[in-house]
């Protein structure tokens, strides 16, 4: 019964093998290596199009190299103010950004809505010499609160960015998690949704350690070798990462993976809501926010269920809002013995 | 025939299994995990004292990172012209360490002499509000033509940096192989010479993608895990590197892995020495620069050798240096094939 | 009636007269002059202590430069959300900082509160490896909003911050007009209530471009010289910042300046008062925010007058905020004319 | 007999009068008044064609801002390595430009030859994803040891720079010195000969602490109000600064400022050379270096003059190197005075 996060899972078999079969033999490092020609063909054959790839070792780095290559140091960073880049990255991309500036913003869910996007575009002090400029607007598919952009919405939040100057980034880090909710195609729910560059996360979806930089605009990539390499993000053995990211792409086993998580968040859901701890936000990618009573949470500590409370104002004082996070790895025997406990 | 570089082997067999033992259950991230604890052990035991230590997943951001907790941004590091920090990471240290200067010296063999160290830090302008401070001594051990410090080296330098208010870092990419020749002790070669801070290199070793970065002082790493988090390099799924790492260590497997591509150069430097190829520089670890025919040289690219030219000076007409890098994956086989075509 | 800002007034008469004293003969640059040993010497007996001076030619690079000094990169700048570091220096301090973070607080009048401050500190999540740490609290003094700190408010929030291990920077760009309205020294209101490090304010007061980094503790301010002169704010010829400075200070003028400057925003805030225009915060330094009519801008703006409107929610609809700030130059005479309109 | 630097003078009359004619009435700050315009016009017109004007506080910031304009943090800066920008700045190219490598070339009288501009380019390793690329070629015009770059000489450098894909960049600190030798306009030394951008100095030569950061397509200044803001580097009370380079521009004054320096240099020079002093450089702007014996130090010193040795190898056991800078306030009486010191 572990929900504490998808990162505690361990490695998908199928990428686990991988590993072990690219082990043969000698390769050039850098990514100068076949595994990694596949890769970039891969990904071009999932998104319809050219793109530029860069794969490195962490989600933090890819975010912070990929929003650092968008915005100049006096560009801002239009995020909401719970996702990840703005609360748990330490600081990454400003760091990398050269002093950037991010600017959350706030929305139910974690979501960024329209409306909220155009009044801080709209109604702040922008440029002169005095202010940032807007530069990127940062979405997380899924969000911080499990909740997931439709199409339409990333569309219109695209087309405010684009207006105003921006370009927009989208933290993918469970962005197949999305999408098998969604059902629409990887090149439907970001480029062709106006989306510039995408933090393709693998680790949280079943990976070892791997993740992939993509510009939709291969142009927009030019240099961003340079800028991974001195971000300490290019991998000596690197056809390891992409032997991982190879792996997870063939035969769709991304999105099944994907698709089991969410199977499972469902039905967790589905428990918990029937249990009258009816989830605060809708469940649409891995995670669950459950208004739990202070009796199920100690019956699950005490029956080891691992998960961590999540901060929320307006609670009923026998209750807490706790996060439960399913991954490739979590089974329906899991599911179903926290939730005889919840019920119990 | 791969002696192009030791990144170009790929994982130790005991490494990799250990990732594959390491894949069970669930553990929590970013290195709240019993293998990370596990290591953390085995290195104040290998090192015979308190060290704080952190993983990461590349050495270029190993360096990085540990130069920027040493040095202030006004502070200079003083390194070999030639060394990896100051030509092959593209700007990471300067980037890491808020622009920071990297002063090259001179010397034979990729060495910095204790006279040439003098001299610069005697001779230079230093400090006052216009020039930069010395900062940090950075020694690459073993150096990137494969050379050594001997320990009364290290600690000549490391004294002189003292004197001028400076810390020691050294890049130990290939420690393994510089203990291996010189038969002492990890502690004798690093903080009992002086040094202040290690990267640890285990990926160029045999692991596929784990180095330490390691504070003598473990009061020096304090904040260090902030850095790394906002630096990229706090892995999610960290068990999988202290595995390799613990597996690297574990039964001394990184020093009979050295030791192992130590013969193999040595080998194929007494093969090349007789053939009238006598490589520049002492070999001391598991690289060779020797100074083939250009007629030999041809024949290895026929007959599908792997190398590259390294830049040198004075070469004959009819000659080029080339670099030959040996692994814990080189074979005799391999040694004397390359021989072979070497003599014919 | 020149009300737009206290920076489109010139330079106060015996200021520039000093400018023009210090111009005899030669002097050595970059502060080795005695005009900056003066200046230091009577900073310590202004503020009653040992002090570490750096003189500077901006604001901007005043603040950003001593708040880099005092917070790692790591480090949160608590501040209040609309102060000038957070909104109106083009991300300077993220810059100077190596990439901090700022978190806006709210806070009415553009003040924070104990009880804000302390929520932020004690709500949040802060430190780990994940989430920047408290780092220093920015306190404006007076706020972009007229109004001022009293001492045993700094010394409230002083507390607090201390409590978290941050330390507290005040900006003093107007510190002679807060320091004039509570009647109390320059000591009681800064380092004897718990501030650390101070941009005091010249420029806005009455010199042409000048202002003081001081820290308090001068072992604080070690290596900032480095800072500053890589910072690109080490004047060359700084015998005339420091002239400037010795000039502001001497015989009290810059408390003399602030008086005048205090005397004439509070007989334009009673004018407007008395008008029907009652300022939306208390006229606490040389910033008046007044509710003018529609009519009233008109009648204004066509005889000359010039000032800016201020962003303000819930306004009449026919009434807008606008920003008045008076200087040393205000004459009672601009007062009576931009009265005289208003009420006619 | 103040021979220190041309920073120890002090402020030409007709700039000290033109401050203190700026100093009526109001004007708007940050570079939105008159004074402002009119330099930018004037900058024109000298140039011969439209630019785009920065001006900044210090010669080290114009520096620093106008190479990170230029250059991305993976860029290196290829300098003489005797420049003030590599040995007197403290890293201030380092900072603002996010931690660019300086790389600096040898070559006499702090002059960089062609040929070895073209060795550096043409040997080095650069680009990929390990080595920074070549981004700007940065001259001084004079340099560090009085020398000029000959408008064929820059074309030249300039060429080889472009063809690969560098800019340039010229600190102009003491551009007038240079321009006065060589008889040639301003256009024919910067952007006709290839220059892209430059610090344009006024201090040096007479102001009080005004230069100007000056792009010769426009194009390239976008967005340089932004990282001059956050660089600090925006004075509020700006008329003052543009009143100072106006005063030397109007009538041009800076030539006439830099004729009498040079000519000054001129005579120290040639009282030298007939006294066995010869400099060891040729005397081309308003820098002597020359080999004066320990008897003439001794003398010189006790009668107060001022000037700093400078480090020479190779000189005979019983003479100094010593550094001499005429400035607009040098007189012939200065002259003769340390010139009878000499022979006596």
């Amino acid at each position: 019964m572990y929900f504490a996060s998808d990162n505690t899972a361990g490695i998908a078999p199928e990428i686990l093998a991988a590993i072990g079969t690219a082990n043969t033999g000698y390769a050039l490092g850098y990514g100068n290596d076949e595994w990694t020609r596949r890769v970039e063909a891969k990904f071009a054959e999932i998104f319809e199009r050219e793109v530029a790839v860069f794969l490195v070792p962490t989600g933090t780095v890819a975010n912070a190299l990929a929003i650092a290559h968008l915005a100049p140091p006096w560009g801002a960073v239009l995020c909401h103010a719970e996702s990840h880049i703005a609360t748990d990255e330490c600081g990454a991309p400003e760091f990398f950004g050269g002093g950037l500036k991010l600017i959350g913003l706030k929305g139910e869910g974690a979501k960024v809505s329209a409306a909220t996007l155009r009044a801080a575009l709209e109604g702040g002090q922008w440029g002169g010499p005095h202010h940032v400029s807007p530069g990127v607007l940062a979405l997380s598919q899924a969000t911080e609160c499990g909740t997931i952009y439709r199409v339409a919405e990333t569309k219109e939040l695209a087309d405010i960015a684009r207006k105003h100057g921006m370009t927009v980034h989208m933290d993918g880090a469970r962005l197949g998690n999305a999408l098998a909710r969604m059902n629409v195609s990887p090149a439907e729910a970001t480029w062709k949704a106006g989306v510039d560059a995408l933090s393709f996360g693998a680790t949280k979806g079943g990976a070892m350690g791997a993740e992939a930089i993509i510009f939709f605009d291969a142009k927009r990539g030019a240099e961003m070798q340079s800028r991974r390499k001195r971000g300490g993000a290019l991998a000596s053995k690197h056809r390891f990462i992409a032997a991982q990211i190879e792996a997870f792409l063939d035969g769709d086993l991304w999105m099944r993976l994907a698709r089991h998580a969410n199977a499972m968040a469902d039905a967790l859901a589905a428990g918990l809501t029937k249990a009258g701890c009816k989830p605060a936000w809708p469940v649409e990618a891995n995670e669950i926010f459950a208004p739990i009573t202070l009796e199920m949470d100690k019956r699950l500590k005490a029956a080891g269920a691992m998960y961590y409370p999540w901060p929320a104002e307006g609670m009923p004082k026998d209750r807490i809002l706790v996060r439960l996070v399913t991954s490739f790895q979590t089974t329906s025997d899991d599911v179903e013995r926290f939730l005889a406990i919840v019920r119990s």
